[in-house]
């Protein structure tokens, strides 16, 4: 398998994307490689603490960086020899099987979208996040590619999340939730309301029916479907609650008891980390007709390790070939 | 003044309404007097563990209960003798200054809007919960009254919500921040990218741009506005995160180190609290024509007491006459 992974893309390349792509050695099986598609000068000095990175590794290389705040479309268009247009058009022609970037989000999901079109039957690509719990592991979908989102969208985002969390996730015949403002049939938008009828009448679908905010760390459901705009909103509204309750009680401990708060400090930090989705490394654009995953802009190399195993597990698990199949069990109509 | 308050609102209701309302005889003035709504045979034996109650406490029989769980307008058309009928019936009438409920949040929006109307110049009320953080306060806007927003609506909202943040939570010149999935203008859906140029072109804001849900903790702004379907969902998930973060915090370092875990026990939980909403007791449905505060479900005398406060100050700080001169400032159009 060919992982091609872009060296240029997040808040630490192509430093740390380097020395994700070296440590994945491991993970890889005979005959696996990893192209790092960027600009050669600065990736090749990096791969030197890695005596025969040749073995494993390629550089694909592009002169273009598009920036972490570039507006994405018009990046997309401004720079056609980007890192991200580049593995783009590898995987459009099959030079690799999967492409990886923690670069700049917006712009992952157009050039790819536009490059690598749907798969057969997808209305609309949505990005899954699957976020770690104190329980078992759910899956929120979508989380930002797609803000204009109809009824047939979210449904086909149930059922893809569901399959990516059974065969990437572990986790067996998924419970899907509706993200609402109440329970209650009556409660949510023309969006949620439309969407819950199309969930309930399809058969085969574990659907548990609306959940609200307060459901997501509960554990009444796995996957839970929501339109881009409120899934981002929830996604950076945990990164951010995780981050301040950490400064915010090891600097309420310190003042009330400095001996517990040092004490208790690296504790919060490994079981708050538990909640903090950048580490877990990689959300898959679904839908997509390839294998495209996108990893948090702060990714460091352990974050961008994982995203190249999930990116093996997705392509091995055929998770692409199972949303084709499962999709066209269900006629959604026109979803555009 | 007279404050009306739902006896028969919420999860604990009517022993810590009635509570709430005995505790805050110290923050009314002479002649104040709280009004209690509901059934007399379920008030009456709660006061008598306070024997002058007559002297501020009157009751209001109605003989009907809105359960929290039954469909809002439904339950307001079937049962017209609830307390929260007959609160918008006495707030219309002027037999009482204000009305406060920690009932069903549906059904207080349907009954007050229906029967008091809106302000002159408001397109549409909304709910404005004045979050602790680890910095000052910041107020969210709408929560949950208005899921079908239009740019004007959260226009206004940025407007009220600092009117409210600035005399009733003490913040001077509130920085106004807009709920968006990235700071760049460009992101965003369609609605927020019209309320940001609606928000731009006002002169006298201090709009700060788009905001992130990460950005709710981070003392980039004191006011944001939303859509009500994204703002329930994000206090619900505060809500939801802080609660879990507790259990699974306590539960995890029992685990790994049980000394520690006693004694940071009551200390989380302290510090938490300040995430806890429910614990703030009250938050305005701004823009009706009149003073209606609602009260989490789960209040308890705490939050009710403190609910009763701020329609207190509501009330003395003028806030709905200062809203109605400061939109009149501004020509939002046709906002329906």
């Amino acid at each position: 398998m060919r992982l091609g992974v872009d060296a240029m893309g997040g808040d630490f390349a192509p430093t740390e994307v380097v020395r994700g792509a070296i440590s994945a050695r491991d993970i890889l099986e005979e005959g696996d490689q990893i192209v790092l598609a960027g600009q050669r000068e600065a990736i090749e000095p990096l791969l030197n603490e890695c005596p025969d990175w040749r073995s494993f590794i390629r550089i694909a290389h592009s002169p273009e960086v598009v920036g972490m705040d570039d507006p994405p479309v018009e990046a997309v268009r401004a720079k056609p020899n980007s890192s991200i247009a580049l593995l783009a058009k590898m995987h459009k022609q099959k030079e690799v099987d999967a492409i990886i970037s923690a670069g700049n989000t917006g712009a992952c999901v157009a050039a790819w979208q536009m490059n690598l079109r749907r798969l057969a039957g997808v209305h609309r690509p949505g990005i899954a996040v699957i976020m770690p719990t104190f329980h078992n592991p759910i899956v929120l979908c979508d989380v930002g590619a797609n803000v204009d989102c109809r009824p047939q969208h979210l449904f086909q985002y149930a059922i893809m999340a569901s399959l990516y969390l059974e065969h990437v996730g572990g986790v067996k015949s998924p419970r899907i939730g509706l993200l609402s403002i109440g329970s209650e049939a009556a409660k949510g938008n023309a969006l949620v309301k439309k969407t819950r009828d199309l969930l309930k009448s399809a058969s085969g679908l574990k659907f548990v029916g609306n959940v609200e905010g307060r459901d997501l760390l509960r554990d009444v459901c796995d996957v839970i479907v929501c339109e881009g705009f409120v899934g981002n909103v929830c996604l950076k509204l945990m990164e951010g609650l995780a981050d301040g309750l950490f400064k915010g009680l090891t600097a309420q401990l310190g003042k009330a008891d400095p001996a517990v708060a040092s004490q208790a400090k690296a504790l919060f930090r490994s079981i708050l980390g538990r909640y903090d989705y950048s580490e877990v490394g990689g959300a898959p654009l679904l839908g997509v007709n390839g294998i495209c995953i996108i990893s948090h802009g702060s990714s460091k190399a352990r974050a961008i390790r994982s995203a190249i195993l999930k990116a093996r597990q997705f392509a091995t698990q055929g998770v692409n070939e199972l949303i084709t199949t499962h999709l066209g069990r269900y006629d959604t109509g026109n979803g555009e």
